[in-house]
């Protein structure tokens, strides 16, 4: 059983009861809305980073976890197309590193990100732990009732979407795999000896490595998209395209085409890739990560959809289709996009042969 | 510095920040207050339980572990004098762990709390982890707007009270440092050869056991000192009565008297301990995670005050007082009370010489 199948489960065991006071979604969303009988719903979301797991100690400054450990729930209120009010991190680690400067520069990069957007840290806990580093991130925002977006709503025809571009964050990892690291603010590059190529090239790596250290959650989209009513469904991009697009078209019982050749690419993966003989639309599918928005919109509200929001475009890629597979073009062929994205417990079904 | 003083930086840090959304009590309490603006307040509370640190795996049956991640959130919502409505828990483990009955059994024994109190899951997160297992528990509840019971409302002549009964949950964790394990359910005694006594005190262990890993939050207590407005401030005895009526009296800018004659100590510690040389008393002062609520009442309310919720009674263990100190009455003599309670992180004065 892999950890899709067990939430599953989980869902069936809750929807199984009969006190699911004012739970309008709850398990299986990328957020849950509970109504708060004002004219308004709240949004509750949480996301576990575990050392070793979500992210890696000695390639990730503390400051870039602080911002990370708030980015990755902002991302989860964005794409319910609500918005973000207040935040709770519980946060556990070490004696050890009780007594560095983590904590500090921690709370440095979550405080940087929840000003630039207004959300107050309203408590949380904190406590030791024998080994990692543990964050829970959770964040409650609110909708104007029933304006949340849900990953149910797509229908047959509604034009599929997403914003920014893609395959960046998995990059980012591959290269901190690697070895590469992100340079501190204010290093000065190394300068003449450098040929433009590797200038060109350090740049890059720079840029991927905070696509997967730095990610930008979509807070201006997501609050657009739902409060003008634009998106049917919604997801954000966590564990790749190709699995967050099926989570959506199960909830939403539909399936999907998509045309590779409209997947918008980071640049700097198409630049690096090129050079290394990788697959960047492999990337863009499976890789995760991104926390880009993946949303479906009824061929009507097209129109209303602005070019941009806070500097970041959007691009269709595809149509939800009322067969159920997720179909995708690529030059002159058609294939079953499976899902290959991240998985915690990938089912042993899966993983034997 | 230790995990409170850093908690009150976080806090410092918070409150100089100009948008503080309708958040009512953040930081410094048992859960914080999010005002909805429809007659209710919204209430938070996360826990984090980390294994080997919060709870030893060899000791803590899995069912039990999961009705203790509910039970400590709820006893939080009900020190607030609030109703708990959702739960949202975030678990992590290894791959190991998966794929044994750990979660199965972990969720039955949530759901068994749950149900009790009508609490709904209403989402969470599941990650893996490299070592431990690791928990967080968030409930969130309501109260009438304005009703939440807060720390910093305790005047001097206020009478002081806890809930049920004290050290039992320290005593059973030094049971299970000693090698005590509870029982499974169902498992038969073990018969005739047994002395009266023995099995008596066999007893005895077994009730202590639970004391420690089956707390059960005055979920009852809490919502009838909030909703008839009868505690002034409250907190739950999470950390040790030391600790916790320390931080009680410190946001409400006050001292207490405490009568040690008459704190109520659990009977089985008294009859354990009287054979062992081992001090009730102190068990019952410092050391925590007994999940009874400690509250104060204006003395024109206490005669409004029900003698059972429950079937837990109460105990008035002293007076709040306007000097800033805690003073304790043993016998014939008054010896001030410091805090002796659980600390993650102790500050580095306290442990070195």
């Amino acid at each position: 059983m892999n950890e899709f199948d067990f939430i599953e489960h989980l869902r069936g065991q809750t929807n199984s009861r009969k006190h699911s006071t004012r739970v309008l979604a709850g398990i299986g969303d990328d957020a849950s809305i509970i109504s708060e009988s004002s004219g308004r719903d709240l949004i509750v979301t949480t996301d576990l980073l575990i050392e070793g797991v979500d992210f890696h100690r000695g390639a990730t400054p503390a400051r870039l976890l602080g911002h990370k450990a708030l980015a990755v729930s902002l991302s989860d209120i964005a794409a319910m197309g609500a918005r973000p009010f207040w935040s709770f991190l519980a946060v556990g680690m070490s004696r050890e590193e009780w007594n560095t400067n983590f904590k500090d520069e921690f709370y440095e990069g979550f405080f940087a990100l929840a000003d630039h957007y207004g959300v107050t840290l309203a408590g949380g806990d904190i406590s030791e732990t024998k080994h990692d580093i543990v964050i829970d991130s959770i964040v409650l925002g609110e909708a104007a009732s029933g304006r949340a977006v849900k990953r149910s709503g797509a229908r047959p025809g509604d034009q599929i979407y997403v914003t920014g571009n893609l395959g960046g964050a998995a990059a980012g990892l591959k290269l901190i795999e690697l070895g590469a690291r992100v340079s501190e603010p204010g290093a000065i590059a190394t300068g003449s000896t450098d040929t433009a190529e590797s200038r060109s090239d350090d740049d890059a790596i720079q840029t991927l490595l905070l696509r997967q250290l730095l990610p930008q959650p979509r807070v201006g989209w997501g609050i657009v998209l739902g409060e003008q009513q634009l998106a049917s469904a919604m997801i954000d991009l966590s564990d790749g395209l190709s699995s967050d697009l099926n989570h959506l078209c199960k909830e939403s019982n539909v399936g999907a085409t998509i045309d590779a050749a409209a997947i918008p690419l980071d640049e700097e993966v198409r630049q690096l890739c090129g050079r290394r003989a990788l697959d960047p639309l492999a990337l863009a599918l499976h890789g995760g990560e991104d926390f880009e928005l993946l949303f479906t919109v009824n061929p009507e509200n097209v129109s209303r959809l602005p070019k941009r929001v806070d500097g970041v475009a959007i691009s269709r890629i595809g149509e939800v289709a009322d067969h159920k597979s997720i179909e995708i073009k690529e030059h002159n062929r058609t294939w079953d996009l499976r899902p290959g994205g991240f998985e915690h417990f990938p089912s042993r079904a899966s993983i034997s042969p």
